[in-house]
């Protein structure tokens, strides 16, 4: 299927089933909807399903991986080989998104989108699959000129839409975006400018915690990138081949696979949402189908998840990738699908109504 | 033991096992305290069970119920009778507490701290304990006198106390607060207002949803119960006594409990917060060993939790009680452990340092 073909075919998240659920959330022996965000999480979960017997067990995360040629200007606290060297840690098990996943039973599934070396994953990885769809050996450097060719943008969103989709398809019915790239803090504020219309100064942060001068060095890249490129604010896959990077391509993929498959998909932080915006430049409705687990300590992040009109579930100054802010929101998201599906109504309880 | 022992022998959290704690966080390969709160929080719980091997598997939920005088003068939107009715549903195992401690693997003790029903539990209650505690049978109403006794007051908060200590002896390593009781945000805005020095304006607010005339006729309620009792702002078992609840009380020994068997405790929100605030007036240093789960949407809980020096975890628009919002940050402070027991190392991972 062409990433036209899939865009044309995604729906919006139809109102019927969420005005369904919002009156069985009514009928529960709870005050008017005095658990909040729970209730709407859950009505959009059954809006998403088209049921009111929703179930979000199965969990799975896709951790996207990609390396940076923007990396080598020193925008970054940590050198690039780093990149390779977390995503074997992904595959022992050891990262906070392996651990917090494990907590909420979700899967850890990772993926060469387009890392600088070649992993051999081994004969034995247990549950951590990994997932070789190399696009590139890294991307050029953005501040010299495009991240991608055009047509590598659209093949990260094709894989990261095949992926998913084979998950979805395997009955995963929650699925979480987490990103590994020494540096992708750069690209993703290069895109959250371009696509929303804000500053690079409001957009810019430390990423995993850079200094004064650094960062100071990176905002002149960022606003170098988009100076050379003059990415496509309407495009977004323009952008995304302009100053983004594959595992930005892959997370919008999945978001894309979630609305076409109709289940959701909970964002991370900064670079998951960097590929929300693709999608969302792609197909607005696609968003629907997107929960934002939580707000980043990274600068930007609150504009770029305004800009789609997401709410963050958790706001811990959390700022690490992988998944993690996302994995954590898993906890909040079933606990809003078990409270809709499991508490007795006012009816049953025999609890005198207001 | 007396109260007075009780609060004599209750210690600080020692800073010495949160030092040794930060310095195994900066080994995790995660750039520097990227987790965020997660760290803050593991690091806090090392230092409350002196060791960088907490474990916080085993939890347990205290819900306590009591009745108020107060509820005649129209305050809530409910009926009092559903005081023992939503008690009767904890015990069922269907109330919004129920679903969500059961996710985080937490069970439910119902205690009956002073309602006025008196009742059967029946042979077969399953996982949901229940005790019978009753102080009294539902309290005076504050707007014409004291609540109750000083020594009801004091008896309110050891049977809390007795509760949770039975289950950290038991072996309960984390423990969280709930309560049920019609029209008890009224004694808990009292209480909010003696004891931080707010205005009645600032902290009443709406509970389980009243319309503005019900609001104002709250906040006279408050205002009355508050110029004709003239709690003592020092005195959080005066205050407790004139202007509080049998619940609070219970709560308020919940916490003198973690803090005397050195176990972590999960407030909840706007009444369990009441309850910290009389804890912390009897023993500041018992609000280290806790953890606020969430911020209420109820007017002035983020007031009351600022006077504590608390940070809630969550914050979801939730304001139902029954210890709900303590259950899902369970999960977040759950994740925090695993996050500081389980992450490799750099060394360990192979993942080269900034």
């Amino acid at each position: 299927m062409s990433l036209e073909e899939i865009v044309k075919q995604i729906q919006p998240v139809r109102t019927e089933w969420e005005e369904k659920a919002r009156e069985h959330t009514a009928r529960l022996a709870i005050p008017p909807r005095a658990l909040g965000r729970l209730h709407d999480i859950a009505e959009r979960i059954c809006g998403i399903f088209e049921t009111l017997e929703p179930d979000v067990a199965a969990k799975a995360f896709l951790v996207m991986a990609g390396d940076h040629g923007v990396a080598s200007d020193g925008v970054s606290a940590f050198p690039q080989e780093v990149t390779g060297e977390m995503v074997k840690n992904f595959l022992r098990g050891g990262a906070g998104i392996n651990v917090l996943a494990r907590q909420v039973g979700a899967e850890v599934q990772v993926v060469d989108m387009g890392i600088i070396p070649d992993m051999d994953p081994g004969p034995s990885q247990g549950r951590n699959r990994f997932h070789m769809c190399k696009v590139g050996r890294g991307t050029n450097n953005i501040a010299r000129g495009p991240a991608m060719s055009r047509s590598q943008a659209e093949q990260s969103v094709l894989q990261g839409f095949r992926l998913a989709s084979e998950l979805f398809s395997a009955g995963i019915r929650l699925l979480g975006t987490g990103d590994m790239g020494i540096g992708n803090t750069t690209p993703s504020s290069a895109l959250g400018a371009a696509l929303t219309g804000a500053t690079v100064n409001q957009i810019v942060g430390r990423g995993t915690g850079i200094d004064e001068k650094t960062l100071e060095n990176k905002r002149k890249i960022v606003r170098q990138a988009l100076d050379i490129n003059r990415p496509d604010p309407k495009d977004g896959l323009d952008a995304l081949a302009k100053v983004g990077g594959f595992e930005i391509g892959g997370i919008a993929g999945c978001i894309l696979a979630g609305a076409w498959h109709r289940r959701p998909v909970v964002i991370d932080g900064f670079i998951s949402t960097a590929g929300a915006l693709v999608a969302h430049s792609l197909c607005p409705a696609s968003v629907e189908y997107v929960f934002a687990g939580h707000c980043s300590q990274e600068a930007g992040h609150r504009r770029m998840l305004e800009h789609l009109g997401l709410e963050p579930i958790l706001d811990l100054r959390m700022r690490l990738g992988e998944g993690t802010g996302a994995a954590l929101a898993m906890g909040v998201i079933e606990g809003a699908v078990r409270v809709f599906r499991e508490v007795l109504t006012f009816e049953d309880a025999g609890v005198t109504k207001q």
